[in-house]
């Protein structure tokens, strides 16, 4: 691995820091920001720690008007010791590289991101925030900035990572949430770009989502493109069900985004030794283990939210209420786990928690 | 319909024009741009035309992170007499609110953006080029600029015209393409956001037209997300196929783009009592046909290539030469027709040419 040489340009000024206690999701920026600059023939060339600040383009640039663009998001938790931890973020920058690759974007050295992405915090380090559900959101993203209208991947791109002190994604909170199962919207398909972590997706969910909201829905449960048939995801996560004592989750086919709260799941349940399945599965076939009495917990699953259990799903006029609209024991389990391991509360059997050591780059002495 | 007063401060000093001899597709931009900003509760606000420049966005506007954004394509095209032409803006007006629509965008009203669009081609007028096979590129655009990583649609917008002389699209002219039928990839799907304008579309469509070139062929020809069995478009073009006397052309069914020339073609044929059928057809009927005989041409239609003939179509192992690989008679006489009343050469039956006036408003003035 090649040293990042990382310019650092601190701000003048530091901004006044929210009130840490009553933060709302993605609308405070730290006092930094990272850019790096890919320019065909050049590669990634004048990384840079700057005051975050507006970006500068050409109205031509071609994310504007193509969306060639892909994102991440992890988050950094301060433990009680006063360390930082970051969660898997291993997973965040090959995934990261498998949406370049989806979308035409050179790949990114995932090292030298991380690395980065360390540096980053470091000098916002006193942004992560100390209340309780609280952590410090990573918005890694890669734009294409070249100005032209013709339809090709563009020649240059800028690789940002930004940085924003969260509260709860969801103000209903761990509360369950009233989802409808999408019948006339699509987000995804086969052979699509379902799989990676590119703007069009959340572009193409809004509508649904509108419409859900006009109902009382918090989000919809997307199904298959091809079909509308099978289960894929709910809203911007992923979805696990509880039935008859078996967990069972969407199988990863291409249109599904390989979530690493998901893959985290599945690790810890494997690991208590509770059944756990990836495989396809129907609505119908939902809607019968709810007949059945067979339909114990519902609940989706993403970095932004950790676990979100589903209270009720509202089917072809059919309302099912899962676990009498309660969160379910196994969902509680999980969130508590998931987050007691990120914020070094609970042991870390697997090794998915990375400390930001205070001196991660020679550049801050 | 409200005047729209438009504040205009012009460029200090003038751009070399490139040589319109020379053209590349979508790479000089005009002196001026037209924007216009919305904010809720406020609508659309402080519609001005100024000289080109940067746009100054935070790093975390959302058009960067979940692609909230919708565009059009339209040409003005320069008269013999001098007077300046555009081709059915109306049309283009009427699909970007449908795209609006789709993405969850605030709508504009339609005949304010023409006539901001036609103040902005009379600012700079002396770029729509002269030479043969050249026009003024109009690249109407709207992006979410809301500073927030929630994922639901942006509170603030920024409505942006922008202009481009261009020469042909294709750097083979009305040349035939050999095209790939794409059996990995989808562009779109039924429920998805494959009849809007927007930019998700465009950046998934990249990988396929990668692979396509690295394997020769220009673009590929998409086939539908549910069954991978029925011809959609081709490249980000809509396809015509002349089978047997008849043309063909996949009927709208949500997932293919509603496009202007699409539509003006069918409209052209049935004026010349050529029998026509917009239906679905399926890639075994179309080889059928081609193993028959009957398979006579194949072409693009879209706003930047006008017409683009098929010389060549690749499919399982087996290359389809359509037309001994030369352009069609049919192809030929639409090009012609249709270039001809976009330039005011040929007579234009169905009005669809709109002039630019040189006093298009009192600002100008």
């Amino acid at each position: 691995m090649t040293e990042l040489k990382i310019d650092i340009t601190l701000a003048s000024s530091r901004k006044q820091k929210p009130d840490f206690d009553h933060l709302e999701f993605g609308k405070n920026f730290t006092d930094h920001m990272f850019i790096v600059d890919y320019t065909e023939g050049q590669g990634w060339h004048d990384a840079r720690i700057v005051p975050y600040q507006p970006l500068t383009l050409d109205p031509a640039s071609m994310v504007f008007h193509y969306g060639q663009t892909v994102f991440e998001g992890l988050k950094a938790y301060l433990t009680k010791d006063n360390e930082v931890l970051l969660f898997r973020p291993d997973m965040n920058m090959k995934r990261l590289n498998r949406s370049n690759d989806r979308l035409c974007i050179p790949k990114v050295d995932e090292e030298l991101a991380l690395s980065a992405l360390k540096q980053l915090i470091n000098v916002d380090r006193e942004w992560v925030p100390t209340s309780e559900g609280t952590s410090l959101y990573i918005r890694p993203f890669i734009i294409a900035t070249e100005p032209y209208l013709g339809v090709s991947p563009s020649k240059r791109y800028k690789f940002i990572i930004i940085l924003s002190p969260v509260g709860a994604y969801y103000k209903e909170g761990i509360n369950p949430v009233k989802i409808a199962v999408e019948r006339e919207y699509v987000r995804a398909t086969i052979g699509g770009t379902g799989n990676a972590k590119t703007a069009g997706n959340y572009a193409g969910s809004l509508k649904a989502q509108e419409v859900a909201e006009k109902d009382g829905y918090s989000q919809v449960l997307w199904l298959d493109g091809r079909e509308n048939k099978y289960i894929e995801e709910v809203g911007s996560m992923n979805i696990f069900f509880k039935i008859n004592g078996e967990v069972v989750t969407p199988i990863l086919n291409g249109s599904i985004l390989e979530g690493v709260t998901r893959d985290s799941i599945l690790q810890l349940l494997k690991y208590w030794n509770i059944p756990v399945s990836e495989r396809r599965l129907s609505m119908e076939d939902l809607y019968q283990a709810y007949k059945d009495g067979q339909l114990e917990e519902a609940f989706g699953t993403g970095t932004a939210a950790v676990i979100s259990p589903v209270g009720e799903l509202a089917w072809q006029g059919e309302k099912m209420v899962i676990n009498n609209g309660q969160t379910g024991e196994l969902a509680k389990k999980l969130y508590d786990t998931l987050t007691g391991i990120q914020l070094g509360t609970e042991p870390d059997p697997f090794g998915w928690t990375v400390k930001v050591a205070k001196q991660e780059s020679a550049n801050l002495l």
